[in-house]
């Protein structure tokens, strides 16, 4: 099977690792507007070597996972590069904008829209890791319109992957991933900020923060240029979500100004339910 | 030595257990209101045997691990019980209340003000573990206060459970903390909320969320009856720093709204400053 991932980072480069160990017989061709990317990816054994769009022809598979904002670009491009008998895939966080820029492609029926949520806060083919995606969800935009059997080809390698797939149509997805994930790196990304600028001197943050700290800021290390175009695309839940966010600390400040305490402790406990919640999350052991 | 711990849960338990390792002689005894805990605790080996503040007189040390609103009121009758010879140690997440209660007792030269930066989002006996303070910060409040003799006592136990000291007037301590770990439970409380709130039908976010929405909002699992104190005691400096997290937030707000995607990438940009502060935090590994 000869396999293309357009952009060779965290996740293209995860994809094509687990690739590599699932079918021997895997080629890895690995494009990228970044050379440097390519000539680590091919050290680094996680593609076989390099090509461009003129080689797509050859492909089986082609995993697309750039940018959101390249995305919309170059998906139309791929797509009419490919065979009939490729499937085309992408790993974008957002779903919507990208499923409407294909619609009415030709070739649309070559494409299925994904959304693997998995990922570490490091990128570039050094962050590629084998099993990123085991017992990850896979969420998957519009099945119906792929073919059926270009599907079959997809989801075997998911399932061989370990992921676990569901179902959504991509306004949903946009709607439920702005707040499992886009407002947990707007709330990371401000954290950091704010302890930053007051915090001039590093060596005091250095010395007391502890773990509960890292956690909490983790998501601000990630990647700027994959995380502006998604807020971009996904401009309306964001907005949502972050106005109902800063509702709830306006009303958690409220109480602590008005020494509501009773107020903040009920607050404080029914947020404990996202314990059991919790429960159900794979780990990611990185 | 005859060690008394006044609260037996996540701190108290850990500290108790790194105590039997580094004494093979250390007697511990266990007070607590809540005699399920202290139960709890003998059938675990946290401690040796129930006490309560009559046997304080038996006391070389006194490790003082409560709710900070229960710890001022608590604090000052422990410091009664005790002989001129123990030495009575805090933990609590503030530090300028407890101080400033202790302040004229007659035994102040027997307490010494501490703030071991250490923890998971656990509580009770059960999650005491070994070696929690390991390479971790800390913080000692008015050191000068306390008989030197007394202070070598704790200091010695402290540098065996690995930990690193630093000095600091407890309304630094009050400020900083503010900021590297009241806010970042707000941040990961209001989180919760926001998309508990949100997410009424809980599978869905079982199944949408990843390690990342995980991370963000671990610390939503802590106990409410230690941190609405907490809160309270800090309530000018918290207020402080949630008003600028709201703020940032705000500011990120306008900018999507606005189509400021260039502002967006570099409030990120330099958000990302965090991975190198957090490179010099000691990995909590539980």
């Amino acid at each position: 099977m000869n396999v293309f991932v357009v952009g060779i980072g965290l996740i293209g480069g995860s994809m094509a690792k687990d690739i590599k160990r699932i079918d021997a017989n895997a080629k890895i061709y690995g494009v990228d507007i970044n050379d440097a990317h390519l000539e680590e990816a091919i050290s680094l054994g996680v593609i076989d070597q390099k090509a461009t769009y003129k080689d797509l022809e050859l492909a089986d598979m082609v995993i697309v996972s750039i940018p959101v904002d390249v995305m919309v670009v170059e998906l139309p491009k791929i797509l009419d590069a490919v065979t009939d008998n490729a499937i085309v895939l992408d790993a974008g966080s957002t779903k919507g904008l990208i499923c409407k820029e294909v619609e009415n492609h030709p070739k649309r029926r070559n494409f299925i829209a994904c959304h693997p949520i998995a990922g570490t806060e490091f990128s570039g083919p050094s962050a590629a890791i084998e099993n990123l995606f085991k017992g990850k969800t896979n969420i998957i935009c519009e099945v119906e319109k792929t073919a059926f059997k270009l599907q079959e080809r997809a989801l075997d390698i998911f399932q061989k992957m370990g992921m676990r797939i569901r179902y959504m149509n991509a306004d949903a997805h946009d709607k439920h991933i702005a707040y499992v994930s886009h407002l947990s790196h707007i709330s990371s990304f401000m954290l950091g900020k704010t302890v930053i600028e007051k915090e001039k001197n590093e060596r005091d943050i250095f010395d007391m923060a502890g773990s509960g700290f890292e956690s909490t800021v983790r998501l601000a290390k990630s990647s700027p240029a994959m995380w502006t175009p998604i807020f971009k695309q996904n401009k309306t839940n964001v907005l949502e979500t972050l106005e109902e966010y800063i509702q709830n600390l306006e009303a958690f400040k409220k109480m602590i100004l008005e020494d509501n305490y009773q107020g903040i402790y009920d607050e404080m406990d029914s947020a404990n339910k996202i314990k059991e919640i919790l429960n159900g999350i794979p780990q990611n052991k990185n």
